[in-house]
């Protein structure tokens, strides 16, 4: 097995993207080799305080150009097809690798796995699933962004492809899917979720109902499905949540020299909880119904997030996942 | 001026309703006088404690029925038609009161107060706004939940609406006006949002562009515009975060006896975080663009938030919100 890693187009340049990949090469089998893409000298000069040598576990893979975060996607697909995200879409299509892992533009990504790779036979789209931190555990949300405007048949696949990346994946056992409207009864929500919630509920997908924001990170529901463009504001919002009460508790926390004292007794305790409500400790987020692995990263990802990006294309890869979500939607269809 | 308050149909019955009218009757000046609708002994025996009794100022309204939170809003506007919520919208479209204060069904407000008391002439969807805690002081979020699915029109009518709202009562000078999106370009979001983008920003109305998830508490604008279910969604998840993001700080402090001594020193300046934080501090919801004052409220307000929301009612009513609504959508249309 091979990932190709798109070592270009992150926030940070390629440096945590090398130091990513070198430590992800410890986790995997010996019998898994990584693909880094991007440009040969740059990242050449950065393999060297790694101690790492290319060879059969490690190859280079020169690619000139970088899709920057303003790139309109469609345009980067066409224009710069000697881009690092281009040249690791082409190792997959080609069969030379099993999976891709990039920290470029989402929207580029997802165009260009889309076209380049190509979909699973029966899949109508391509959607995100974002791994979040929930109560007890972690919850997957999808589609994070992939298509702004969805077709019901769509978020059926979604629940379909997200329900086994959540089972080989994340390890859960059965996966509870939920519809993420604004009331729990099925006739609740606007015109899409209406029509999703019929469809799912006769599609034997582990559908258990509508999910309320209010109860999205309860732990209720394993899957929540929901359009990308909900999705992504969802994600987005959640996202900024956390540090926006860090930063309200500091400003409060700041008046008072006793309660400063407090903050720093309490100071070990509070890292862990902002260690776990962090949304981007999960690595990356799978695009799912490309005909591979892929897992997409934030774009300001560090080494610790691209080492778990990789790991999870290889889970997504010695799973079957992309086989499973065949077989899957034959059954739905 | 007078405010009716729909005293029955909330989570905890008419007692916490009561109490926030009595206070609110300290609060607000002499010639304004509230009529309390719902059933007259329960509410007589309750007025007994506050030392009130009926007269200009205060008056019993009778109704006998009440409306509950899984009645089908449909079908308690025709079936309960002597509700206590039925029974104020009959008051403000009589002309006997100039607002209505309810903690009632929000669906059944909704519907009734449409229906009994109809719109401001070019007004075509009443939309709730709500008003959430930012970095720095609030945003007004519009449509948080009565239109599930929306043309373009009515979200430029929203807009319009939200931004003399956020002037006149919350008291914001020339508030910026943005659309909830997901990216800040105006080609980015969904069909709607793209419209949406399109009307607006011919419209006038102090629009400053799109809006992400991760920026809305950011306090870059003072009011988002969005559809009904998006709004609903994000408003739910977002009163959700805060209790969960305690949930897990006392979870991890727990485990270790110094993190919790810190945090006993520290819960002064925590509970400041909390008031800052919790989206229920502000009283109540405008329902705007219905002909009179509406405020709704939680199912589940104390009197300090029924307490605001008849002051909301009184502000709305005296800075002339209504009329200047009707004028305003004269110049946009």
């Amino acid at each position: 097995m091979r990932i190709a890693v798109d070592a270009m187009g992150s926030d940070h340049g390629p440096a945590p993207i090398v130091a990513g990949a070198a430590a992800a090469l410890d986790d995997l089998a010996g019998d898994v080799g990584i693909d880094l893409v991007g440009r040969e000298a740059e990242l050449s000069a950065l393999l060297a305080p790694h101690r790492l040598r290319t060879g059969d576990r490690l190859r280079l893979r020169p690619a000139s150009e970088v899709v920057e975060m303003s790139d309109p996607p469609l345009l980067a697909l066409r224009r710069k097809r000697d881009s690092s995200i281009r040249r690791a879409a082409d190792l997959l299509a080609a069969g030379e690798v099993d999976g891709v892992v990039s920290a470029g533009s989402t929207g580029a990504v997802v165009a260009t796995m889309t076209v380049v790779v190509g979909l699973i036979a029966g899949v109508e789209r391509a959607a995100i699933g974002a791994v979040l931190p929930a109560r007890r555990g972690s919850i997957l949300l999808i589609d994070a962004g992939a298509n702004l405007d969805c077709r019901a048949e769509w978020l059926v696949q979604f629940a379909v492809m997200g329900r086994l990346y959540s089972e080989v994946v994340l390890g859960v056992v059965e996966p509870r899917v939920a519809l993420l409207s604004v009331g729990e009864e099925g006739n609740k929500g606007n015109e899409l979720t209406r029509a999703v919630f019929a469809r799912l509920s006769a599609a034997g997908v582990g559908f258990t109902g509508n999910i309320e924001g209010k109860d999205m990170l309860s732990g209720r529901a394993d899957v929540v499905v929901c359009d990308g463009f909900l999705g992504n504001v969802v994600l987005k919002l959640g996202e900024s949540l956390p540090p926006h009460l860090f930063a309200v508790i500091a400003e409060e926390v700041g008046k008072s020299p006793i309660a400063r004292v407090g903050m720093w007794l309490a100071r070990p305790a509070l890292r862990q909880v902002k260690h776990r409500l962090d949304w981007e400790t999960y690595g990356g987020a799978p695009l799912l119904g490309v005909d591979g692995a892929c897992i997409i990263c934030h774009g300001r990802s560090g080494p610790r997030a691209i080492r778990a990006a990789v790991r999870m294309a290889a889970d997504f890869v010695s799973g079957g996942v992309k086989e499973r979500i065949a077989v899957s939607l034959k059954g739905v269809a």
